[in-house]
């Protein structure tokens, strides 16, 4: 652990056995928005603890407490990147969102309001939800600043409903509302790991017909996903980019704590492919969502969700390799 | 079994072992409302499927499936009260609500209007939720009816806030709305089980100061709640009482599935004692709420539940006991 | 959802929350036999609850209730096949059979006997189990009409013991009797995914002595099975065909809730290859067994199983595909 | 630990990590029947994995193994009562029944068989099960020895149909065959615990009217049975007694793992004094059954259950107490 | 919430849903040992994640993160009591002890240095478990300021071996290290909840002949444990008094989630009693300890022991009641 | 099952159901060391309940309880490599070691002693854990008899840390000092399926600088690993080789119950291939470690190492094939 330190370090696993040390993610410091801490930041994590936009079974609400829990396994190098995340980038914990828990619309209002905070402090988020939900006010704010962004966005489902229930907001519609509101910019949007069952082919057409790439899980079987991520990234080339990963495109045999599983997504290489295929995009955020920890019964869907933010931190532009 | 039948009838253990049959609340036949057959109907079992108003963990969206699913276990007769509900009355499954789970307050209007529906077919409606939230728009519609009513409620809290995260309408304000609006008469409302820890001792007092004997878990430690339900049969006296009973009332120990569990509530024994002591009173409704399969590891919460709803059929006016 | 409704449809995830609804397989409506309405089904879903021929872990008599539970996530239009089997077939779930729980022989005949009056209603069989002993009783009542079939066998096992116990009929015996019995052309069988550990060679061999093709599952690892499937087409032709599914065919990390697991078997994207390459068969009943919900703590071995039954019924002849 | 070791002794905590050692019953030696070791045992340790009499939730065959497994936290000596059982008794693990898993009716014909042999080695049998039914053939074979004997039945259930499906013979039926065949004097039968719902007054009536003195759990809330006990063994006198008790007896809380739980039962102080209380009295036999592990997410009901045998141990005459 | 906040407060339900926030034990600030905001400090609030001197089930390194998860639904004002603690001390989340996990004798020597510190930091510790183990080194900080010290003890076990696999220090011998170093003073002494089994009449006698008053479980039931609490306060008088409170001595239906459950222990109202009981005294620092996170599946028994912490800070000297 | 029988067979499942019988590894006769017995054995099958050098989640100490108990399902012939280990060898369970759970240092050395044991009684150890800790203390015994050995060693981790909290000997240090005391060759030193983060390029590089082939998780995935045990077998040659299968060393989907999960590692089709790839090779002796029952929420985890104990037997030199 030779490192110069002028960085935050997640506490170490000899200085403090790993079951135990603060609740915070990977054991980072935290950091509180608008101060002189927070304004040195790179990254901030962020978790989103809301479970109101679900349509299934629920439970996300405790995503972030326990995606935090378990990212005590994590250390702070990847063996196989060589990238060094916490040797590159200033990054904190930054705490959770206070959303309303009785109320949806107003949740999402008060996402975009902390997010407009968290740009105007220049930091890059890096979000642990929550419901997929989170993803449409997250991208409200960063329109703001970077404009329409690509997108990258794994997930069993295309979440591009035009309504459920009569509600124009929820975890099923976000992507609609996204392109509509040019947040996303169709022809540089990639989808990938949909599957299962739907009402119509239009599940999935409306954004093939509005340009995007839509990866159907079919076409990643038994296959390596690092061609299709060079594709992926001469589809974005310079764009700011954000990336957005449900852990119900994991297949739920890797991921079973989550709360709309369907059968035969991705595996864990494919997932570690995608974050790592990202690598020399221009990410300027990301999130992971729909980790519902009451269906995870051993954990190790957290777990795996808290592996992935860490792969997320090392495909960031700038992240050292070594 | 030798009824006359004239009523519906529970699927019995020797028609269909009890793993199998329909899954209708008791194996009972279902029935649509505003069907000829809904007019014969005296009581009508409903389910809410809510969880959006629940403030810590959620997962009571499931609470009537589970309810339903582990009724399997409950046969027609009382063993100890000889109570023979299905011999006395004509009821049945009438299904789930269809709340829109993306907004609380839009689910409160619909719940409403459909229990008008229900009242205006003359049935006594007992539900299984969902969260706390949905006794507020029952007894709105039980109250256009029957006027301003007598309420007993069990919990392991009063639900009189007056709003959380500003909302007036939630799982913890309930009862202060419907004190405020008429529909419950506070001097013939008693509240059985409260404890454990809260914001200040106004948190019981605006209830207690409004009339409504409250009867905190401390009270009843050690004790047979027999007594007790003599007193509140003299404190109701004929008014048209609403049960409504939250799991959570009971101890963790006999009932882990719920979203709030309080240590040192009471125990079944005096959970049968309160509702077979109503028995005499004008129950005009009931409902069982906060059971939260997710955490009901071993399905017992669920089943415990079930039958308290036995119990309360068993104590609506004109049961035979025999 | 633009169908003419002349079908019997799911009901919608916008009509009531997903969580919430009738207890059906897919909430479709249920229909009883010998109606009028029974004599308009092409296809029957029905339910086993049968534990008592399994041979270690129990629980499989929870499998129908369990599925049919988890079958609400199940939408009506597969995405990748384009099959939309709710506007092709009138389908209802029509129930579980009565068997008897005390005795297996009984129940062996109460099930052939049930599945006569299916047949003579003259709908196509579709079977959640239960154990696999269900699938002997099955194919004696299809076999009255059908004549001798085709069998495609998912499995981990064989399941053609001479005895078990000395017991000539238990989920371990019931192809050996089928074979003798005529009831399937062993030339026409096909059994894949075969692993593990038995008693000698001669535990497969016998099947492959009467010219089965057994396609163990180490054949199938790191593979596509679409072409075994072409082979498996071949096999076959016009001849009337059942399948028969144990989930335990499927490797346990992907399907843990069984009570034979054993490691190292298909993948689920492989078990929809199976299913899906049975399109263009004779398709005249299936089954899938051996769901054993205590030991499926999540509930995603159920919500898996369900799924597979979904593409069951779109590889049935005469899915409209769009 | 200063005993003669004249007898058998359970593996020490000291000399074995209580998580490693043996997986017999409280780590004692195992010992075949009808050898010269076994004609000098007093007690002998017998497992019945037997589930194919359940009416309900099944699992009971995994209970012998999951008692056995929590039997390692049991000390040898009696903090309270001061028994020391294993200064007293010649004690060991004799197996388990190899019944036939997929015929119950061979089940039932095996066990009295093999108890046969066990009350020819003059061995006092202590049973572990197993559903409920295994008491029947228990009581055959003990009955040719000792003639009419007196019971005490702890249970939810009274277990006395005359059928169940049809048939005579399992887990609800047991005790009405006991007393038809004058195996049990129900002048000296006692019941304990029975409650909650049934199909009529006759279910209990049956027994009563034969002079069983059926104590029901409601007159055993907030009571200690020390009184009752004392009623017990004065009705008892000197009759050869058996005790049979059905963890469903105790309230669910403290039981949980269990097929047909019931609310509001027994506590475990209260089981305790049953069992206690029964010293004095010639017991010949024991046993403890319907654990079902896959419901025992803990593994506490087999924990329970394995000092509920240790405390019948103590209860057997001529236990040393010091 | 209207106090004068001059004292630190858990963040509020209303401020950050329970389901989020910081994971501090009661979502109370953070504070580092030795530095102005610690000499501030009435009350440090502290984790040790050991379980390496535990004998059988481990698990409980994961207590200190289990009790802080769930004290999120603990609010800040205890209902019955009335007493209002974070109005009345300065308290903080201090943190963890770096223990050493794989060796037992070093923890032990870390554990008491680090609560050197916090002595001399003038905080009186409040620490959750871990295993038992710690209960000595703490013991023998406090005793270097306070001198020999009055002990109340709940456990189901005395802890007074004299060793184990030839151990002189771990969780079953601490209060014989304790008693024989003069920490403790036997004569004001009290062991409650002891009871199940052990080795001989010894385990428990050792002690009372050194004058401890030794109330085994047996003793408490189905009592109020109120006047014992009396007794406890006449026979501690003035002495500086620690509570160490092993989850265990509550029954397991309470408290399931411990390594060494026996049955037939304390109610939850018992132990609300004995802890409330010690209002009065001079309380100098509490424990509790034993919670084993992997065997609470439901994660009600470190809810349950967060509960007892909060009860601990209402029983301090000072603690206004209102 | 037509063997002589002159060497201990299995309990069959026609015998004895599966869910009976005795709780020994294969349910296979138990044989205590230093026995005439003894001195027949080929191979030993070893628990060691060891879990207190594992540095996070713990629970392995009922690792060599859980394997034993779900071993009850592997049958004696390998369906696909025809081997039959149990007609090849005289095989028997020969127990636990008793190791000391207070003290780590304490107990490698009681590891060591019983293993020189074994080796003196000329048995073949395979063992199941435990934590990984205890392959280092039977390297060390093997090492005395076989002198410098070749290691394949499967896992998630290297396990050759110099130090961690300062100990030199643990489960994560462990392939260090086997290296530096001369107990393995690195140059015949074969690690497969390292992965995930770490401190530093470093925690690799000294075993490859050494010499060892180091096969990280990233070069498996999506291949078969039969080439890459080709070369396994050319690089050890001749030399005596032990194998080391860390159950983590495999993705947690097939493998969710261990202590130190890591995402996207081997298939259970690649661990078997890397087990049987050892057929051929000089192997004397094996162990299977760190399966955490308490994290195995289905046993699932424990029953795939039941077989992989199964598949290890098979590769032994000389064991038949037919």
């Amino acid at each position: 652990m030779t490192n110069s330190n002028k960085f935050n370090q997640p506490m170490g696993g000899n200085e403090m056995p790993r079951f135990g040390g603060p609740g915070t993610m990977f054991r980072l410091p935290s950091c509180e928005l608008a101060t002189a801490e927070a304004k040195q930041l790179d990254i901030g994590l962020v978790g989103i603890p809301l479970d109101i936009g679900a349509s299934n079974r629920s439970g996300t609400r405790y995503g972030p407490r326990a995606v935090r829990n378990e990212s005590v396994l994590v250390r702070p190098y990847g063996m196989y990147t060589k990238a060094a995340p916490f040797d590159s980038f200033q990054i904190a914990d930054i705490g959770d969102v206070a959303i309303n828990t009785f109320n949806l619309a107003d949740s999402i209002k008060i996402i975009e309001a902390h997010y407009d905070r968290i740009v105007s402090d220049n930091i890059k988020p890096v979000t642990v939800g929550g419901d997929h939900t989170i993803s449409l006010p997250i991208l409200r704010a960063l329109y703001k600043k970077h404009g329409t962004m690509a997108l990258v966005h794994v997930d069993a489902h295309a979440d591009i409903n035009d309504s459920m229930f009569g509600e124009k907001e929820c975890h099923g519609t976000i992507f609609r509302r996204a392109i509509e509101e040019g947040l996303v910019d169709p022809k540089k949007m990639i989808q990938i790991g949909q599957r299962a069952t739907g009402y119509s082919s239009e599940d999935f057409q409306w954004a093939i017909d509005r340009g995007v790439r839509v990866v159907q899980a079919e076409e990643c079987w038994l296959k390596s996903l690092t061609p299709l991520m060079e594709e992926v990234r001469r589809i974005i080339g310079e764009t700011p980019t954000y990336l957005t990963f449900d852990i119900d495109g994991i297949d739920p045999a890797y991921a079973p704590g989550t709360g709309t599983p369907e059968p035969a997504g991705l595996t864990t290489p494919q997932a570690l492919e995608v974050i790592r295929g990202l690598n020399g995009v221009d990410l300027i955020g990301s999130d992971l969502v729909e980790v519902s920890p009451p269906y995870d019964t051993s954990g190790n869907t957290a777990l795996l969700a808290a592996n992935l933010v860490f792969e997320m931190l090392c495909s960031f532009p700038g992240c050292i390799r070594r």
